[in-house]
């Protein structure tokens, strides 16, 4: 490939390469303008960095890994988009590992990140982890952790997260205006801190609503379409008059959503339900699935925000204050989502 | 992290350090039996490599690149994960790029790639790559270069497909035998062999059947969910009493799909429909889609033992022969795979 290089943008601007080297690197000695000037011929002259020589000189790759459960849930792929958008437009490209939902996976995946000399890891916890101690490897090694979704207060790092309690207790408010009474929840393993808060939002919802919580209607399952199938089938075979279903997570509703369809129940006017997550298939199954979206664009786009003060943070040598306060901690709203498979007269 | 040393191993089987060491790189100088005794050791005692330590002597990473136009793609995670598989067995980590189907996201994706020093990259081509610089920069830099789905055979890389020509021919034909006549074709970007391969299975499909290829019921889209819907809608209004629709991919097909819902238009019995790729949704959508399957996870094993050849070829210093040899070329069998939506009579 033959390219432009920094030689041909002092030629340009009749000045030397040493100069437009500091300016492309931000060198404290180059005036701002001049910097704006030499960015943008090199801008026009198509010129990109060498990327190597440029870490060498940096210290840093201008790389973050990111570590996801699994891409096959559609909500962290587009937090993936979301750290991209934001992260392309600082100079920054990015590298995927995901864990699969294991803890071993996910310590190798924490090693790859750390091997190719990421400048940080912005992760959500897999469902399977055993414990944390890689992530305390991470912190050691001072490279800018951020967490998203799946967190763990006790590694202090900073984090993203959606409102999980705030996003049950509206879907299952949701259930109670639109007329059900017998609402039942399948939720989801309960060492992880967000299946925990959505169970807590279902159960504060209907005591505000002055519902009984009946643990007969509560069916704890493992997050996927079988784990619906079987927990719908479970809660249906209890004879409890359940009339609706908030499901702790999307793929779980699909699940229950086919198990009825098979049984010829019909949704939402036998049984009505509401997943969480928005995931891609939601809109496109029969009845559509109301759901709870978190943001996840958002959510990645706040995440690199965090990871970027991390790294003015330690570039500052400031980190060691995270151990005093508070790290910071973004919590998103989460929207409610209304489609077929929750309204009682289904519109066109 | 307190971790098992070589000294732990050595001290259990009451030999040398520097032996237990030469034993994990596989130095001639040790047996094989001797070998296997200290990996078979290593792993009862739970001991992990520094891999840096070990990168810094062998010069490999043991990590593979992959570069994929897009996870929102449900057939390349099902790739990724087919490659994760034997990776893995083989002691390999993958770190995943995601070009968005753009050509500026993919150069950066190579160089990013590159930059970490993997021992080789797996490559599925972006929908909008307007050139192949940085693929031939890749084979240039000597580093192992395997592509997988959308291939340029100009680049001389060993690859593994599906035979997109037969997968199309047979959905056509399915169509013929459910007895629809009029069958139109949403296909995709022409300058991608693979969408060009399914309209010419397409075409020779209804000729050997001796039925009219109809200008008018063949649309060219952008392989999405609004191509599909728009697509479906210009065929429509063509007024060529069209009853069925070969979609180029699933995500089209289920555009199309909404739209004939929303229409009034009942499936498969007005209109039949079978798409390409076997998406993630495409059994949960109504009617249940039919489509081809394209064995992403045997593809993605396939990939890998073609970049393991690769390997050994640059170990061996006989990557020349590439120059005067045809690169290996595996071609897999495309699966029809029968739901609701092509099926004039459904079953329960």
């Amino acid at each position: 490939m033959s390219r432009t290089t920094i030689h041909d943008i002092a030629k340009e601007l009749n000045t030397s390469p040493s100069t437009v080297s500091k300016a492309l690197n931000d060198h404290p000695s180059i005036s701002a303008a001049t910097k704006k000037l030499i960015k943008e011929t090199a801008q026009n002259l198509n010129y990109r960095q060498n990327r190597l020589a440029s870490s060498l000189r940096s210290g840093r790759t201008n790389i973050i890994g990111i570590l996801i459960p699994s891409s096959d849930i559609g909500f962290f792929g587009a937090v993936v988009h979301g750290i991209e958008k934001v992260a392309r437009a600082n100079g920054y490209n990015i590298l995927l590992f995901q864990s699969n939902e294991t803890g071993e996976y996910e310590v190798e995946g924490v090693e790859t990140l750390l091997q190719t000399s990421v400048d940080g890891i912005i992760a959500s916890i897999a469902k399977d982890t055993p414990n944390l101690d890689h992530f305390y490897y991470v912190k050691k090694r001072k490279v800018p952790l951020v967490l998203f979704d799946r967190t763990k207060d006790e590694l202090g790092a900073p984090s993203v997260v959606v409102d999980d309690y705030k996003g049950a207790f509206m879907a299952t408010e949701h259930l109670i205006q639109q007329g059900y009474t017998q609402i039942a929840h399948i939720s989801g393993p309960q060492h992880i801190k967000i299946f925990n808060d959505r169970l807590c939002g279902y159960v504060d919802a209907l005591k505000m609503n002055n519902m009984e919580v009946d643990e007969d209607l509560i069916q704890y399952g493992r997050n996927s379409i079988e784990s619906g199938r079987f927990s719908a089938e479970r809660l249906l075979s209890r004879n409890k008059g359940m009339d609706a279903i908030f499901a702790v997570e999307d793929f779980t509703a699909l699940g229950a959503l086919q198990y009825f369809k098979q049984e010829g129940i019909k949704m939402p006017g036998e049984i009505g339900m509401i997943g969480f997550g928005n995931e891609s298939f939601s809109p496109y199954v029969t009845p559509s699935l109301s759901t709870i979206d978190q943001q996840p664009a958002r959510m990645g786009e706040e995440a690199f925000t965090l990871f970027l003060e991390a790294m003015a943070k330690k570039a500052a040598g400031t980190e060691e204050t995270e151990l005093v306060t508070e790290p910071k901690k973004i919590i998103l709203d989460p929207v409610l989502i209304v489609r077929e498979s929750s309204v009682m007269t289904v519109m066109a």
